[in-house]
């Protein structure tokens, strides 16, 4: 099977067999790692290598948290307005997509939000560039890869304003100063491991600012304080990311991934661009590496591609509900040989009509 | 191995089994379990019948609503209050031990809360009994058994206010009219599958009545509108528990489990009244059948027995950090052999140090 899905989505095989034989038997112990208790030096010694393995591969400084939380990137949309914005104070937005959109609903429940520019107006097609983010913001919220739009911001904003960034869908997949963000979050079932865990990264800096009480376990600074393990952890969730970290540094880090990774894309946009009979709506310079998104024009031929996709063992490669088309996920674990499979069915294809 | 940990706890070894399969191959799809869409009829599947399952084992009316949320119990500490509990009104609150009194804590932050009896005064030892829910309360919380300190509360009390019960550590285990409850909740990792999922069973007509505006995530009504589908949700967690499910639906259900779990308590109680050398501090009425708590006050007799325990492959069967001693948990999928091995085990000691 060749997996394009956008997430949940494929991870190493090696990560697959691993976690198979765990929930057997976790490392010789005669136990499952879905039976083990999380305050023991085993389950301690997966989470304390998970957190040790994100600060090496994405070389964060001290002052830098991990913290492996329940809830997806949509639990973070309300969780960082609420611990980090004042009800008077205002935080800045960029909305480039679905998943953006989602983020400022949830932070106008705590805040002033100023969307400082939209690219709504193109059915997020492109990345806004011409914004200024106000001096007096909290922090300046984007989504660094659309992923059902296929639009991805390749640099960092020039900002004094603490940046916060949704690397859902790109986190680990490519190099970037990530020194330079006051908070970045990632659901994990895209580049990181399986669905049911979050991770967040934040600097201490910024927390016990807001007058508003919180929550327990909505409090960045209560899951600091107790070494992401306020509560019982997502366990498996936890170990299957830290046997993906472990796939990753082993492969290279992410200097490894993103070679492959610009690889993969350059073949599946070159194929794009060189036949006509398929449309990619986004920006070429705002192409995103890790979710690529094109149509056919003809429905008929669209359902005719999708058939061929699945009688050749393709899946997960329709686009969103909303958008519809096709998408291909090209995240760290899809191997170079499933995008030469695919895009050999797409000049295949277009040869035959025409 | 004998597993006695209080959570993450055992499973059925068929539970582990099939889950280890369908991390390599989930259904004969070549797919991985972790790497398959969430909106696919494939996990679709899994969720509905795992509400299905919850449903008819729980014998529950049509007006309640199963979801299957992220986060354990200490989520629903404050999603709770937050989603029923105005500022101005109030909460009536049973505080039976360290569960009760951080969702108190929790409820604290929303509204008022009035906590209507408490048995701190002797540890949390017994279940306090004589105390008026005021029939103004919005709804009475309380927790159903108390995995630290080994006490449960063996009848629904009686009351007109709307009940709110958090059964994480005895779901499943014991009949009961379930629909006498208007929200139940409980974390996974005890008698329903593995950590990182939630389950909440709640009643459509206690929601929409506080006026506060509630983040997405936290919003009942949005999962429920959503099918429990709102974001992508902690896919193997929920696989889990299905399994888990149809096997405790196999084994006859919440009645067939009762029976054993009576029989296992049975053993160890008896064991232990027998035995002077061990202490059981819990009132006799208000004993668990799912967590057995005692000590031997001795303390090198204490550190020599654990020890003996470890020599015979048991596995977490000491107290919670905050009250030390042992804890034996006797959840659905522990078999009565472990229980007869460890009161074996506890006989031979107490004859040799006799």
């Amino acid at each position: 099977m060749h997996n394009f899905n956008s997430g949940p989505s494929i991870l190493p095989k090696e990560v697959f067999q691993q976690a198979s034989e765990a929930v057997l038997n976790y490392n010789n112990s005669s136990l499952s790692i879905l039976e083990i208790g999380h305050r023991t030096p085993m389950f301690e010694s997966i989470l304390h290598e998970a957190q040790s393995l994100v600060k090496e591969l994405m070389a964060l400084d001290n002052n830098k948290q991990v913290l492996f939380l329940h809830g997806g990137a949509s639990t973070q949309f309300f969780q960082i307005p609420m611990n980090l914005l004042d009800e008077k104070a205002m935080a800045a937005y960029l909305d480039c997509g679905t998943w953006g959109t989602k983020a400022i609903k949830e932070a106008k429940l705590f805040g002033k939000v100023d969307v400082v520019a939209s690219s709504k107006d193109r059915n997020y097609s492109y990345i806004p560039k011409d914004y200024q983010v106000p001096d007096n913001a909290v922090y300046f919220h984007y989504t660094t890869n659309n992923t059902i739009e296929g639009t991805q911001m390749h640099a960092i904003p020039e900002t004094n304003v603490p940046l916060v960034a949704d690397m859902s869908s790109d986190i680990l997949s490519m190099s970037l100063d990530f020194n330079r963000f006051s908070l970045i979050y990632a659901g994990a079932q895209k580049n990181i491991g399986a669905a049911g865990v979050n991770i967040v990264i934040v600097d201490e800096a910024m927390l016990g600012k807001v007058s508003r009480p919180l929550p327990s376990m909505m409090d960045y600074r209560e899951h600091i304080k107790n070494g992401s393990m306020l509560n019982t952890p997502p366990v498996f969730a936890v170990f299957v990311c830290m046997l993906t970290l472990r796939w990753l540094k082993a492969k290279g880090g992410i200097a490894g991934m993103e070679g492959i990774n610009r690889k993969k894309a350059a073949l599946v946009y070159d194929t794009l661009d060189s036949l006509p009979l398929f449309q990619a709506p986004v920006a070429k310079e705002d192409r995103s590496l890790m979710n690529v998104v094109f149509r056919i024009d003809d429905p008929v031929l669209e359902k005719e591609f999708q058939q061929i996709c699945r009688d050749n063992n393709m899946y997960g490669f329709t686009g969103h509900r909303s958008v519809g088309g096709f998408r291909l996920s090209l995240y760290n674990a899809l191997p170079y040989e499933s995008v030469v499979a695919v895009t050999d069915l797409m000049k295949d294809f277009a040869k035959k009509k025409g």
